[in-house]
């Protein structure tokens, strides 16, 4: 490729769509916009493109559950979402319909994983977890260079926990599982448990010791799981950035020193931290997608 | 390789060690001996190999935790071991200098998981997890066709869960984690929580309720961090064979319909089964390792 190729990313969410051209995080033109019906937020993706220098290819980052077998008649749709209307959307072949030009479809933490991997906090590994903790809770990454696919994708927000009963007798809010991780410890299961939204508490709001704590224990699933050689914590309940000292700190209680590795017990500063990339993981990762 | 090439296998297991020479599942000629001193032990495996015809390679699938990474000082190496005697015994260095062939190191798991893939219950698949329920909980597998390594390897049954404390206020036997998975549902934590070894429970014994239930929540976490395309029971536990349905019946309700993926939703019997090389999955593995 030349240095004027220009490459399309698109970070499909559930509550906005990031279109972008460029080719690093240091030449990218991007768009944000509300995701509204399926209709007319991929009219406005693909008017967007439209107004650009034509692109090689469009890397997509999508919410989901969505299918990525490439050999399936329903690759690049989103799929069993609960996001009314999203339902069965087709969203890689509208983009590649409209505008004749290869895609490639991820769910959108694998894509922010990439573009960690490319430019970011994962740069040199080969396996490891991004995981986002906002709306939702969901989790991608590479291992061993690859991006992680399997029987569908991760849903690394489902996981089950010990709920700490005592202290927290909240139900969960996961529709599916009540009190999973995403249902102990994803943005709207702060706000219900506490009644105020959670970027309101200061650092010694009890909410955080709690919230550490579950996330802790789900870092110590996933590191027992997949051994992961870093562990990139993202979304907007990570901007509290005060999480992460408590999280390191509980995760080496609770591991107590059974994983013998230097990097986890000698330097937990740089195995579990926030993405390089910031906000721009996502939209970084698509166009990488395609790269 | 021509037809008369044979190949070396090391099921290096914490009880026993199982040394074969052959082909495959039907051209295997092994022996099983107790696993003692290192010094005893490694010699001999050294003697059976010296008894056989030349072999072009030996793979070995050790207890652990070991040194996956040939890049190392202590590759080949099993590391922090609990077992007397073992802690930093170098056994992959010892076959190699004493029979002077290529030797490839592994997991027990994870050979026994690509014995599986050659052989077995994996055939066809990229992604897909091994398990052992024994003395101890453990787990391997590949992930895009690739053994699964990362910054360790993986420690599969030392995940945290739900601790059910009203019907079960045993507190587990790990001496690291009390009661994570192993704590909760190896052998050791079956006896000491019912007081007898339970091979001899009956299929209506309490005791299999309470340890399908745990296994289905570890299940889960695999199912939901991974997204395997099949889940694969080994162990002495689980010849007790009778757990297999339970097991199944309890993954389908606590996922609830969340991943929905026609293997898991309409075929679990395939989903979750015993390896089909059975107590040969680990040996045939350590030969699959280096052909």
């Amino acid at each position: 490729m030349n240095s004027t190729t220009l490459y399309g990313g698109i970070e499909a969410g559930g509550t906005k769509f990031v279109c972008a051209v460029g080719t690093s995080p240091d030449d990218l033109r991007e768009e944000r916009f509300p995701t509204t019906t399926p209709d007319e937020t991929l009219a406005r993706a693909i008017a967007f493109f439209r107004a650009q220098p034509r692109v090689a290819a469009i890397g997509i980052g999508s919410f989901g559950p969505v299918d990525l077998h490439p050999d399936s008649p329903t690759y690049g749709c989103i799929t069993t979402t609960p996001k009314p209307g999203w339902r069965n959307t087709d969203v890689a072949g509208a983009i590649h319909r409209a505008l004749d030009v290869p895609v490639k479809f991820e769910t959108d933490v694998n894509a922010a994983a990439l573009g960690e991997a490319r430019w970011g906090a994962a740069r040199g590994l080969d396996t490891f977890i991004y995981l986002t903790i906002g709306t939702g809770i969901g989790g991608g990454g590479l291992v061993s260079g690859k991006l992680m696919h399997g029987l569908v994708h991760p849903e690394m927000g489902h996981i089950r926990l010990p709920h700490d009963f005592a202290r927290d007798p909240f139900p969960g809010v996961c529709p599916f599982h009540g009190d999973c991780l995403e249902g102990l410890a994803s943005g709207p299961a702060l706000e219900k448990r506490w009644g105020a939204r959670a970027e309101t508490f200061p650092p010694d709001h009890p909410a955080w010791d709690l919230q550490a704590h579950y996330l802790a224990l789900a870092l110590v699933n996933y590191t027992c799981t997949l051994s992961p050689q870093r562990i990139i914590l993202g979304g907007g309940v990570m901007e509290q950035t005060h999480l992460f000292p408590h999280i390191r700190r509980k995760v080496l209680e609770l591991l107590n020193g059974y994983v013998q590795s230097p990097p986890l017990l000698e330097n937990i500063d740089a195995y579990i931290v926030p993405p390089a990339l910031g906000k721009r993981a996502g939209i970084l990762g698509a166009l990488a997608l395609v790269m």
